[in-house]
Parts: structure tokens; C-alpha cells; sequence
């Protein structure tokens, strides 16, 4: 059972929506630093978003997508979320 | 400006996902206090999330959404995000 940032993530479900934000970037042509970038991420912190290790914010979450030009739900529904 | 938690909700989007939770909730037939002991949420904080005045964080969108029996993709959905 991973802990982040002192919560539990027991089903992986931050992991998959990393995946989601990943693969996301990746459709968009952007590297990892490009979109925290955009995003107004810090790097290091987008990094650990996408490997599930944050238990990221609504905020940065749409900051995220607003990057990537995608709604925020696409991320979710792409994560089974 | 609004600032939530330290952080800026410049064009309303925690309000909008509050009301959107609101909505689902009542939907569901709960009372706000049935809906955080459901998703195991302090009542006060739950307030706060459906009044937009807290940065909410994934793993309790994703808390509201099972104890809702919906995706949390349909609360952003219905958000518009």
C-alpha cells in the first residue's frame, strides 16, 4: 500500500491518472519540463505527479490540462477514473 | 480574486466543482454530513470543498465519487472541465 504526501493511494489511482497526464503530454509533443513549464509547475513536482507520487491538486490539475488544451475530464476518463 | 488555501481560483473553477459535487450529491439523495461520512471526509472540510474554498485534492475527488457511485470524470464533466 504506497503512502503520498502522507495519504493513502491504496488502489494506485494516482498512478494511473500520472500515466493519464503522461500520455497526455506525450500525444501533445511536450517534454516533462516543457509542460510544467506551461503549466507553472514546479519540474520537480510535475515529475512526481506523473509517477503517482503527489497527491495532486484540483488547481494544478487544470492547470495541467488547461497546458495541454485538453479538459480536465478527459484526463480522468483516460485514467478509468 | 478569490485565494483558496493559499492558492489563487482566478475564474471560479473550485466553485463550479463544488457545486457540481453539491449537485451529484443531492442527486444521490444525501445530506452533506451522510456524503463525508461516506466518503470518510471531516464534515467541516466537506463544506468547504462544495463551497469552492478548498484547493481539493484528487484522492478526495476520488473518495466523493466512489461514495457517490459515479466517476469522478462526471463531476468535472458536469463542472464543465
Amino acid at each position: 500500500m504506497a503512502r503520498v504526501a502522507g495519504k493513502r493511494d491504496d488502489d494506485g489511482s494516482l498512478v494511473r491518472l500520472g500515466q493519464a497526464v503522461r500520455k497526455a503530454r506525450k500525444a501533445a509533443g511536450l517534454s516533462q519540463e516543457a509542460l510544467a513549464d506551461a503549466a507553472e509547475i514546479d519540474r520537480s513536482h510535475m515529475g512526481k505527479i506523473e509517477r503517482g507520487e503527489r497527491n495532486v491538486s484540483v488547481l494544478n490539475i487544470l492547470k495541467i490540462a488547461a497546458a495541454l488544451d485538453c479538459p480536465a475530464s478527459a484526463i480522468f476518463i483516460d485514467a478509468g477514473m
